[in-house]
């Protein structure tokens, strides 16, 4: 079964070359995805803000500030533009989840 | 003061050279980061699921699987590794939340 083409998985390449120009795009999807727990946090849910992990968001708040700085160093938008505009979303979970809850892990 | 040398910003060449050999570990830190949030809502604050935004989550997911793909079509574990890990993380997120409140936005 070794001898199978290297387009054995042509749907890979198809859906692979199809996703190159959209990557800036999609880099700014997760960013964007997080307004729902943003909303959630700072309105209707903001008594639940306990079941948030405090820690989960700092060390996505620093990734996303370590990639941005990458981004920059690179001069590579598809780069920095999601990752600057998750690290803004991010340290807004932190802050919201510190407001309301004076500190949890 | 346009005349200011490319290095001018000489700290960000810095850094973001010294964070070329640990992207492969930075893209991990992040999907890791999300167990302290996974262990939140399947342990002792489950009652607070309602919380968590079921949308964000699902966004979450999604987003890494395209990444994943993209990833393997570039032969670039850098890319694969993490968001295949993020994939699997986001989708516990997503089963937990769907779980504990029998679906939310």
């Amino acid at each position: 079964m070794n001898n199978k083409p290297a387009n054995a998985h042509g749907w890979l390449e198809a859906l692979g070359k199809a996703l190159e120009p959209v990557m800036l795009v999609m880099g700014v999807v997760s960013p964007l995805a997080t307004i729902p727990q943003i909303l959630k946090l700072y309105g209707s849910q903001s008594h639940h803000a306990v079941g948030l992990s405090l820690t989960t968001w700092v060390m996505y708040s620093l990734i996303a500030c370590l990639w941005t700085i990458y981004g920059f160093y690179h001069r590579n938008p598809t780069i920095w533009v999601g990752n600057g505009l998750g690290f803004f979303m991010y340290l807004t979970m932190v802050a919201g989840i510190y407001m309301h809850t004076g500190g949890t892990w």
